[in-house]
């Protein structure tokens, strides 16, 4: 594979305005704005339909053609010279209730902003370009998250989250059916139309761009994840009364699996994530020996392997440590990873180099509509670094320099997919 | 010291019954009986009042007179044959919401029962003998404890809690004073009259008696105890997305405390009771890494400089063990360990194996009135097994036999201190 590019999309990329691209983020976080800076934009809600109308407006004055799926998924239309299966590209608007601006929002706009590139480039693709807002990306309000590119991309059916509600009790189908009925002339298209490839811009939401000091991360996939729940079984005594030697302290067995866990799960590599972040105690009182002890792993891989034997070794690491406490395991949440193709790799990892990005293979640790997607069609995404790798937070912050030059790299990698007319 | 007990101290102690002790044990755990079996009797209540005008009544059957003080500490007197001041014996009434039938009233009644086997061995003593039922010693309703026997000891002023409220907005006062006018009769006496001896008989509430196979625990005084609140700082960050090499996890730096701590107060003679009882996470969620992890530290020891020392090296041990992450480090309870007089636990030994039971000195670990009681004047106990160490729990049990052993060891003790006249 050569790191060339068709002169289309360098001619493309060249027009991505990193001025218009930052405003338009700016102005699409009003929607749900925090007074702190944040963010905070329910999936479905009011200010999620303003966003989308925005989205439309924007979209109309660069010729696109809005349509909805039933799942309120919203897609922008670019004919191409030829009607073929489209190219897609885009993110969701929905943020997490104390939300940043760019998580979602910036995919979305640095597909915008793309086609608009190849507009003033005077651009054209044989393949149609859609831009997509998945709805509800994050399950902030209506849980789970992906409502909108699991029915789209088969995984799961629409009908599964219609009775969900949010703390309010208010249905999803009827957020959904006020989101669908917001915007009546919208054409309603069939999910199950067939696409050619799917790219998603993001922030990295971690820090290993910003830390190797480098442009662009070229995604190779999402990472597996398998929660578990972990009791350990001791007895309460009384804190004063009670020698060591005879109690049965359930604090003290959790340390030992702890201990050994991190010991099991040494990696010096440093590609596994092995979380424990949820704690909980029994009796939880200053005098007395815990009788209870339960904690959570969050353990990740990108190796399906690696991932399922990692996660299977646990039950005998924990039961040997706490020994002779008795311990109860549960996993509560098993994902497989998503690998994306090779040659979506390889295509946005030649597109960056193409245009003079210093890039990093990764894997990506958060879940993205894109691990739906890669489903139906060869996926792909385009990480940008942010600030101290923060997201999920009113905090959440990147360069408006390094959100351009992810959308050039979306930009070429569209028009490489969409085939140069 | 030789093993040798006064014959009155004999005769009296030959007459405690164990089928009497225990029936009234049982009588009085049916004010505020649980369904579960256990006892939810909070000071001051209505079934707390129920309680002292049983007590009252059988004690006027044995021809005790009973006096309250301003605290509504409960005195039931035992004339000696010459007018000197008391030998004092008891324990309290009140429990824990959830406690059991034992703990506490046995040391009433058990100094009940000393008294009537001197009657029916008509054993007259030169001093006074008194029955004391403290006043909220659980502090479960209205906290702290100990109410009664610190302003008898001195130790505080009663003003200093009289506007405390229980969870009904309830205030100790008004309680107090419902519970000094359900017995208008009773005369009211100074809390500091001059007392010559202070004993109390108490179930273990811990498990050495039972498993060392032995009757009688002469206790040598009462741990002290300090109490640390430890928060280690971290930083959260996204479980999928942040390497472990570039975390700043509050959790693990919790682990690193932990281990230090162990490794630092590993006492091969088991008397360092070292509890780590609450823990407290932030943001507590499996998918992230924690910011902030709190843990107490409940450390006691009968010895006040290891206790002291002990307490003071904790901050280095953590701060080491943290490093690089931060910590902070409050001392929230500080009581120094109370030491009782040699000649009392002398004398309570020597009437234990003066009646052919089988003893081992111990410190409390829990606390007690005697605490208090030993400000003022000699203070001793004598503990009983019970079973599994439990109590504050309503299946806190001991045996009949047990508590009857207690009873005489209490009875030859109070001859002697008070003198066969």
């Amino acid at each position: 594979m050569t790191a060339s590019l068709s002169q289309a999309a360098r001619n493309a990329a060249g027009r991505v305005d990193e001025a218009r691209l930052w405003q338009r983020v700016m102005d699409m976080a009003a929607f749900g704005a925090r007074a702190d800076g944040g963010v905070n934009r329910p999936a479905l809600s009011k200010a999620d339909r303003q966003a989308r109308a925005q989205l439309i407006e924007w979209g109309a004055a660069l010729g696109l053609v809005a349509s909805l799926d039933d799942a309120a998924n919203l897609f922008l239309t670019r004919a191409g010279t030829e009607d073929g299966a489209p190219v897609v590209a885009g993110s969701h608007l929905d943020s997490q209730p104390a939300g940043g601006k760019f998580d979602g929002a910036y995919g979305v706009l640095a597909a915008l902003e793309a086609v608009q590139a190849m507009n003033e480039a005077r651009v054209e693709t044989r393949l149609p370009i859609e831009i997509v807002a998945w709805t509800n990306e994050e399950g902030g309000r209506f849980a789970p998250s992906y409502t909108g590119s699991m029915p789209w991309s088969g995984h799961r059916l629409l009908s599964d989250f219609l009775d969900v509600c949010d703390s309010d009790g208010v249905r999803y189908a009827d957020a959904l059916a006020a989101t669908l009925a917001a915007t009546p002339d919208l054409p309603r298209r069939p999910f199950r139309r067939p696409v050619t490839a799917y790219v998603e811009p993001h922030i990295e939401q971690g820090p290993l761009l910003e830390q190797a000091g480098l442009e662009v991360g070229v995604v190779t996939g999402i990472q597996g994840v398998r929660w578990f729940t972990v009791t350990v079984h001791g007895r309460t005594a009384h804190a004063g009364t009670t020698p060591l030697r005879l109690r049965e302290d359930a604090l003290q067995g959790a340390l030992r699996a702890l201990n050994a866990l991190n010991a099991a799960f040494e990696d010096p590599k440093d590609v596994l994530r092995f979380t424990i972040g949820r704690v909980r105690v029994e009796p939880n009182t200053p005098n007395a020996v815990p009788d209870r002890f339960t904690f959570t792993i969050d353990l990740r891989h990108p190796d399906a392997r690696a991932l399922r034997e990692l996660g299977d070794s646990i039950a005998d690491v924990v039961e040997r440590a706490v020994a002779p406490l008795s311990v109860s395991i549960e996993e509560t949440l098993s994902m497989a990873p998503s690998v994306f193709r090779g040659e979506m790799v390889a295509l946005i990892a030649r597109s960056a180099k193409g245009l003079g990005l210093r890039t990093m293979r990764l894997a990506s640790g958060a879940f993205h509509d894109a691990m739906f997607a890669n489903l139906r069609c060869p996926a792909g995404m385009i990480f940008v670094p942010c600030r101290n790798g923060l997201s999920h937070h009113p905090d959440e912050y990147a360069e408006p320099k390094a959100l351009a030059e992810g959308a050039r790299v979306l930009t070429a990698t569209l028009v490489e997919l969409a085939g140069p007319a």
